[in-house]
């Protein structure tokens, strides 16, 4: 199943070319008071409980045409968007001959640099694009494979941690290069897209070979397979979960292959992932 | 006003050695459904609205005594928790002559490092202490001044910064050292204490000139004053918002002074900050 937030924060099931609106079966969800429970995105919790209704709602709902739709992020609430540094050896090695991206900094191994985090606030949906907040700067492009958490779990052994998988989207973990921490250089408002839907875990047979491609302007800058991952997905939710605990709507982005590169306002972005879809995103400046 | 959230996350002001229960209060803030608004800690947005009603109500309300209330984060739901890496000149120092904190790392400026972000699911309270999930590995207190973001803001004027200030705390930003980015190794659950409570901001008539002092079983380990701060207060929120938009309830840990060290399970970590009060940390293995 694709699920979709659209327009002014409504769900939808993507069928076809079409968004069929499932919006009241999120009324099932509780309401919630100040203090906010911190157990992760209240819809991905309940997906598996949820899922039934989702799909009985699909078939009979109005729907709206996927091309006139305004994509939100499919996730609405995570607490934390997690992002895998130098995982894709090409990627390294361009890293090591790029001063523009390395800035002096002695490129290791995802083992030494461990994971870095993405702001919340930078989080975005595909049709709100993304606005570049210091153009002077070079602000490029990394596609890659996002994983959503659907289960809690800290200490997850990486034999289970496909049970904790709610499904996958497009990530773009957009960044300004310069001599700045991950954390900082790469949460700028709108620096985190995620979309264009979530496809749920049962429509990816392998996650760790999933084939991709990055377009600007409709000429191909990263071009890979999931299946060079150095930490594949697998490990990665072993090894974040080794740090702290998963919660239901946590993003990983998963790292990006060879071929990042700048972005200019007015660029139009395109992403395609097999199995999950065609993720177009606007660049602007902010 | 020193607002704090204790036992089963009731709201209270501190009075004293007593806490004023006005969990009633927050019964004005409206139920919220999926999916959930990302603009930031709901009591902290309204606090200027609600003040009136918090302050009515602890004149009348029960009271517990603080010595047996559980103390729990006074922000509950923060969009992010931001540090501050080498803010202080004496930290810098330490670091540069100490591989245990360094390791290999070229100890620059926070103008170049720029800021780091620790996970929202490591945000505990004084008195769920701080659990070494490697307490093999060297764990270190960073003791320093938290400022609590109270009006929304993208690229703040250093002029302007005081008026978005809800109040402050103490923060404890604990460490495990190695070689892994700051967001990864700043991050385990637990890892980011606020507390006591949160002192308004009006009570802190200068936040870079606030002494303070930590130790580990009443031993000094660290003490200074924010007056000391590389980036101060007015700047780190100037430079945060630089990069991404502030939200009620986001926390910035402003950077920690010469004086780091190693914690051990059956440690008793405390901070006194004057104008804030005592924070008192059990620490623990995981």
């Amino acid at each position: 199943m694709k699920l979709c937030r659209f327009n002014d924060q409504r769900l939808g099931v993507v069928l076809g070319d079409e968004i069929a609106d499932v919006t009241s079966v999120a009324d099932a969800l509780p309401a919630m008071r100040w203090p906010l429970p911190t157990t992760g995105d209240a819809l991905i919790a309940a997906l598996p409980k949820l899922r039934p209704a989702i799909e009985r709602a699909a078939s009979a709902a109005e729907r709206v045409k996927l091309s006139a739709a305004k994509l939100l992020s499919p996730v609405a609430n995570p607490t934390k968007i997690i992002g895998a540094p130098i995982n894709y050896n090409d990627h390294i090695e361009e890293s090591k001959k790029d001063q523009g991206i390395a800035h002096g900094r002695e490129i290791k191994t995802i083992g030494d640099w461990g994971l870095f985090l993405k702001a919340n606030s930078a989080l975005v949906g595909a049709s709100e694009g993304v606005a570049l907040r210091f153009p002077q700067r070079r602000n490029d492009h990394e596609a890659e494979l996002a994983v959503i958490i659907g289960e809690r779990g800290s200490n997850i052994a990486r034999a289970d941690a496909r049970r904790h998988i709610a499904g996958y989207a497009i990530g773009l973990d957009m960044t300004v290069r310069g001599p700045e921490l991950p954390s900082f250089r790469k949460s700028i408002d709108s620096y985190a897209v995620l979309g264009p839907w979530l496809v749920t875990a049962e429509e990816i047979a392998d996650p760790n070979a999933v084939d991709f491609e990055c377009k600007v302007n409709g000429e191909t800058r990263q071009k890979s397979n999931t299946r060079y991952l150095v930490y594949d997905v697998d490990r990665l939710i072993e090894y974040a979960s080794s740090f702290y605990t998963l919660h239901p709507g946590d993003i990983i982005m998963t790292g990006t292959p060879a071929g990042v590169g700048p972005v200019k306002p007015g660029d139009t972005l395109t992403v395609d992932m097999a199995g999950i879809g065609h993720l177009s995103v606007a660049i602007r400046a902010a």
